[in-house]
């Protein structure tokens, strides 16, 4: 990663963090049980890939990280939500997320439940509070958001998931899964940046290119790594794909042809990114970042 | 009730339904399972009185059913969604709803997880293709239907209501529970008609007044009705708080004490509703129905 990149990321990431900070109910704030609980699972040290996305597509597009930080804000308190929900016994049952305790493991699992469904629901208060830009409404950005993450996309996602489990899916299938279960998200994280920043609707179905290759990339890789690397390495319980008998992209098509579609889907990415000229650079790098870990 | 009224909750009940048919996905539609699992709970016979509630809460500040419709079904769905969260093994662990057995039992506890979820994203998908009025915009109406379902009210209410369980708690705590836990929703119903139909801050706090009331009224009932009904009657198990050791307006306050609580509550809430003059007459048939039943 070049210098300028890792202080651009640090930068953004600390001011997302500050937000979030701002937006979360206090810990101590009745009732303090879910309050603590929401905060446990935000503060994680999550990488923060959705908020940077969110802030870079809208720079990307002439924007500021000022106008989009709610909305970058509101797509990760998403994310963290369906990372509560997944981990439950009832869905992937884990034990360990970003190398910390799963939230039900310290609060149990009614709470985490409550605790999903509170930062799910606070992810719309803080997009409604955003300012709209000349050519979107709120509205537009709350539906944007909440399609992404409804019954067809990032949920009905994890449903495939879940009834495909034990059984060897084909490619499609997969690939079903995963532009649902991960690509969508980035996507919507990207065009709310841009909506945020005005941006055509060239701009807009650039961005959407470039989450989705970027996401199936991200998410190849995600299953390369799950069978290369060691728990520690990983912050998560490695071999956990293989040993649940899961469909993953090395299960169905092999290690290295996992490897070249990882490639092929990274070069997609950055091709789709070649309409924002010299403003698309930041996005370039973080993606370049992101597929960039080594497997 | 009157003859006006009954055919009234007919026609608006059979319009919300209606309209909840066409905002749902369709149950054929990928992944099957979770569009037939949030069909199976929105459609499970409920009596629709927050849609109701909303729906009357427009035409009293001036406004029409056609308006504020999709807000109507909002709340119906996050109403439906917390519904599902709280029958939950890990929450209250109910296996009938309505007469019916509840969703996790006849889809899973994953799928009911997911369920959930995905009837809370719609809310907002659906209402943020809402119309805005001349003083209020979408950005506003969600912000009002999500801080109701955030982790202070709705969510709040039911982590009280689980960390209590098995305590006595004080009328107080009873109180604070049930204004976040069934009263919000129903303020937020009732402001969120108000909304569609431009109504003035005094009427928005004239509906707030009235909805804290009423919801407290419904809930001292319902916790009277639980001990003086059988499961059959309420088509939920009865004597479930009891057996829970939960602490409920007739265990704190003594069953007669509840009944004379209760009727002060409906007069409060009947007194809320005189600015809105002969308009509020559907409301005032409407709560007076609400808080009639039999106990």
């Amino acid at each position: 990663m070049s210098g300028d990149l890792k202080d651009y990321l640090k930068t953004v990431v600390s001011h997302v963090d500050t937000a979030l900070d701002d937006y979360l109910p206090f810990p101590g704030e009745a009732p303090g049980a879910i309050h603590e609980a929401m905060r446990y699972t935000i503060f994680a040290g999550g990488k923060r890939l959705r908020p940077v996305l969110c802030i870079a597509a809208a720079e990307a597009c002439g924007g500021t990280e000022t106008l989009a930080i709610k909305a970058a804000c509101a797509v990760e308190l998403m994310h963290t939500y369906s990372l509560v929900h997944d981990d439950l016994p009832c869905m992937d049952d884990d034990d360990l997320r970003r190398g910390r305790p799963t939230c039900h493991k310290v609060y149990g699992e009614g709470m985490a439940v409550l605790c999903g469904d509170a930062l799910l629901t606070e992810s719309f208060t803080l997009l409604a509070k955003s300012e709209p830009s000349e050519g979107y409404t709120v509205g537009e950005m709350i539906s944007e958001l909440a399609v992404a993450g409804g019954s067809r996309k990032l949920i009905g996602g994890q449903v495939l998931d879940l009834e495909g489990e034990g059984q060897q899916l084909s490619k499609e299938q997969l690939l079903a899964i995963h532009e649902a279960k991960t690509g969508a998200l980035l996507v919507s994280a990207l065009r709310l940046g841009g909506m945020t920043a005005n941006a055509s609707a060239k701009q807009l179905a650039a961005l959407s290119d470039f989450g989705y290759s970027l996401g199936l990339a991200f998410q190849v890789i995600d299953d390369i790594l799950d069978v290369t690397q060691t728990t520690k390495s990983l912050g998560k319980t490695a071999g956990k794909d293989v040993a649940a008998n899961k469909s993953t992209y090395p299960s169905v098509w092999g290690l290295e042809e996992s490897k070249k579609e990882a490639e092929r889907l990274t070069r997609d990415a950055l091709n789709a990114l070649e309409i924002f000229g010299e403003r698309g650079v930041r996005l370039r790098e973080i993606a370049e970042w992101m597929l960039a870990r080594e497997y």
